[in-house]
């Protein structure tokens, strides 16, 4: 029995814990910020993530943050659910390649869409970074589509990790003003995803 | 035997993946690239990582990308050199939380400092952006100070991969306009840091 709280909101990289907690049936509660209203701020989420972002993960041994890092937490606390090649380290590096880059480039190139703010404190600054977005996560998903999604999952016939967060982040593309249909390769796995009683568990709460 | 061959730049996390060889004892060899004479978008270079990015390394199965993912390789691929706790589902996920805030936040700071025309096409958007590195990257380290780093290492008594991307990624801020001595903790772990004879061997290259 795990004694799991994730931290998360709504349209943010969180769900894609809360996906892969539904899909190893891993025991968990799920908390949801109100980011408008400002939660991730308050002093009592401070406390438990200081960085002011979701996810967050409590522990039964402390609190973990960073999208990659609680994935592959997931699949090693419960590896009946095979979530990660942990044993092929050729293949784990791959998921974790594919992880680094939503997390580090792609995750990056959507946030100077909404929070632009972070990298600059001039206003059109900001608006010139808004400017770029449609082009950036275009070069990302081109990446993808090119070079990293095997198909049907992004290993090949073995589902992962990187499967869930390629999911939720393609799941940002339409409000960054690019059509998922641009890349069908994409396109036709988030078709997929959305088949699986693991995201719809997820998605339905 | 094993047969890894390494491109990297100096100056640049790649460097971090140089020294988890180094301290791995690994078998590989390094292939340098000008970054300034721009031979990360050279053909041949494409070829082998269509990102144009360093680092990249050349397995017998094929190119791995993105630091992160090329760290946990490294700790997988040599387990004898105890990189990382491979078989502590918590402390492995805190060494990689640490290594994704480098990767995603930390190193995303630092490039907008002089990459900042990903972002942005436009010249004040980027002078605004260099104008914000500063605090960005002591936000950062102030997270790192607080937070991450327990003493001496960052996982406390255990040496881990951790240690060696804090290293490289603490390296650059002085070119950032921010001291390390700011930061007493992270500025000692750098000295220790530079008494390892895998680190030395490293930056001796």
């Amino acid at each position: 029995m795990s004694d799991l709280t994730l931290y998360l909101a709504t349209g943010t990289c969180a769900m894609a814990v809360h996906i892969a907690l539904t899909e190893a049936r891993a025991h968990h509660q799920v908390k949801r910020l109100d980011l408008a209203a400002g939660e991730q701020r308050s002093a009592a989420y401070l406390a438990i993530n200081p960085k002011g972002r979701v996810p967050a993960l409590v522990t039964e041994r402390g609190v973990l943050t960073e999208t990659p890092a609680l994935l592959i937490y997931v699949a090693q606390r419960f590896p009946d659910a095979k979530l990660a090649p942990l044993d092929d380290p050729f293949l784990l590096a791959r998921m974790q390649e594919v992880n680094s880059f939503l997390a580090s480039t792609v995750h990056v190139s959507h946030a100077h869409g909404r929070r632009g703010s972070r990298w600059a404190d001039d206003e059109q600054a900001v608006a010139a970074m808004q400017a770029k977005v449609p082009q950036n996560m275009r070069d990302g998903f081109a990446d993808i589509e090119r070079h990293y999604l095997v198909g049907p999952w992004v290993l090949g016939e073995r589902f992962s990790l990187a499967d869930i967060y390629l999911f939720v982040v393609a799941g940002w593309l339409e409000s960054d003003g690019v059509a998922i249909s641009e890349f069908p390769r994409v396109a036709a796995h988030y078709q997929q995803m959305l088949t699986r009683p693991g995201v719809q568990q997820a998605l339905a709460l």
